[in-house]
């Protein structure tokens, strides 16, 4: 597939000439809603996800039979700060480990029926430690957003976008922390679990990279702070707007990637909704700056799109509803 | 197959001897969860379902492949007092829409690949109306009991018990406030959508119920201000843990019956999970007396068992990860 873009200025255009949402079929989805055989607003959230997916598909009775979790791997060069509670090798074997179907993700796509790929970006050469310099080049960061773009299925009809990355709850951090403004501090957790002094150094870590380079544009904050997988999940989430592809974004990693976007570009992730709320601790405060309410909330915090892909079922059973459900007229049910 | 009581008496004793959880089952469990290739503890509630599911079916490392749904519906004489928003021929109409395919939780159940099956209890003779005498004979009550117990097919591994039944909101207030106290306007809410003075009426006829009877007994409080589907619940909730089959527990309705065993015998509902937390007011309330914290909470307000149907897929997922990933050694991944 040709790459849709080669510069991040020409991102910017396809960004700037976005899809938008398809009203008739939302006006229809609601009529629709409104004859199911139910009380109305019975069932609650249900049926706004149904009407909102049905806008994004452009069909006022859609189906969700084809729902697709990529995943996308990198490695960090912050990673030399002592930053994870895991060894950088991890990365790859967890890709390994996907590749054989033994992680959580696979399970969760499988329980889902969700198609899933794995990408492994350029594992062998990590970013820069962008504590020193930016993590990538402007040709890294843009051939990262294509292979995320060109991971899009066309015909897929949901999008799960994960990550997998030692060291990569920093990047988002430093990225969050760039994009949506506060301190260090606010934005850096303990992701896969480091202790007391590891919390430490990575708030450090982000600080020192948000005072060495200019992150007032977004792209150029993915750039110098971000990380090959984050840049993949940005360019997936891209590539879904523009084939009508609703998103469901999953945890603190992920959503620092779709706040790229947000900040890029109005309404950029309109076709996006949020899977969960992760148990790590910036990720509440990320889903409100985004104006997201997560539809989970069990404490995971385990990224590869677990959280989002959990939520999968939810948005099959609401599009079940919808487009399954019979009318009062049909049912002969008395509508009250 | 032959009922395993045929009086409350006799049902009582079949509770007395409950079905305990199997603590070695929920030892391996933990024991292979810490094995699994994630942080310790990154994949938050799924991992305390993943071992409780265990617990309750007696394996270390269970699968979760044929959930069952049972829906009972039944009618109620209280509607004379103008209780519900709807006509009591819904209930039968609705009864024809689950056969036909047509309902919520007919696509809730194809969703989650759940077999669904329906009892149409009675509907022709209503209960009594409670406000004036109890709402079932003994002999009634045993009969619905039964009707649930029967409904369990013990080689399931999951049970959602859903409700249809004009009126039975106002017949699940009363008997919350029977079993856990508290004045009749606490408990009593807006059901399928009643207006002011709908819920007025609700109101009163729930507080003229709990003056006439002696409900200081949970089979009785069932009895006298329950329901033939209500009654259906509590069969089936207590014939599932006879077979070691863990229940998803469905909103206010659905609780309330619980509710009963809850009264009857301590740690009765220990098998049970709260899927969702329901729209209908007093259902919070509820799930905290009995010590329960839902799964879901997207403002769903249908009954049907669509709450608890809709939580299938959590505890699919769950199962899945515990049972499915590799371990630690297994996939050649550090672990830290």
């Amino acid at each position: 597939m040709t790459a849709a873009f080669d510069t991040l200025d020409s991102f910017r255009t396809i960004l700037a000439a976005q899809t938008v949402v398809d009203s008739d079929a939302i006006a229809g989805a609601n009529q629709r809603n409104g004859q199911l055989t139910k009380p109305p607003g019975a069932l609650g959230r249900l049926e706004d996800l149904a009407i909102w997916y049905a806008g994004w598909r452009g069909n006022p009775k859609p189906t969700l039979e084809h729902p697709q979790v990529v995943i996308f791997a990198g490695n960090h060069g912050v990673c030399a700060q002592g930053v994870s509670a895991f060894p950088a090798e991890v990365t790859a074997q967890m890709v390994a480990n996907f590749e054989h179907g033994g992680a959580a993700i696979n399970q969760l796509s499988k329980t889902f029926g969700a198609k899933m790929t794995v990408y492994a970006m350029a594992l062998d050469t990590p970013t820069a430690d962008f504590t020193t310099a930016p993590a990538m080049t402007e040709a890294e960061v843009v051939t990262a957003l294509q292979t995320g773009w060109n991971a899009v299925d066309p015909e897929s009809d949901l999008l799960v976008a994960g990550e997998m990355g030692i060291g990569n709850t920093t990047a988002a951090a430093a990225l969050a922390c760039a994009l949506l403004g506060g301190n260090a501090a606010d934005w850096t957790g303990r992701g896969t679990g480091v202790d007391d002094a590891g919390l430490a150094r990575k708030t450090e870590a982000v600080a020192k990279a948000l005072m060495l380079h200019d992150t007032s544009d977004p792209l150029e904050a993915l750039r110098c702070v971000g990380g090959r997988e984050l840049a993949g999940i940005v360019g997936a989430i891209a590539a879904a707007r523009t084939h009508r592809i609703p998103v469901i974004l999953d945890g603190f990693i992920c959503t620092s990637a779709a706040a790229v976007l947000f900040k890029a570009c109005d309404g950029a992730l309109d076709h996006t909704v949020a899977g969960h709320l992760s148990a790590e601790g910036a990720h509440r405060r990320l889903l409100k700056e985004l104006g997201k309410e997560p539809l989970l909330n069990f404490g995971l915090r385990l990224g590869e799109g677990s959280g989002a892909a959990l939520a999968i079922g939810i948005l099959q059973a609401a599009v079940a509803c919808h487009s399954g459900m019979a009318t009062f007229a049909e049912a002969g049910v008395s509508d009250g």
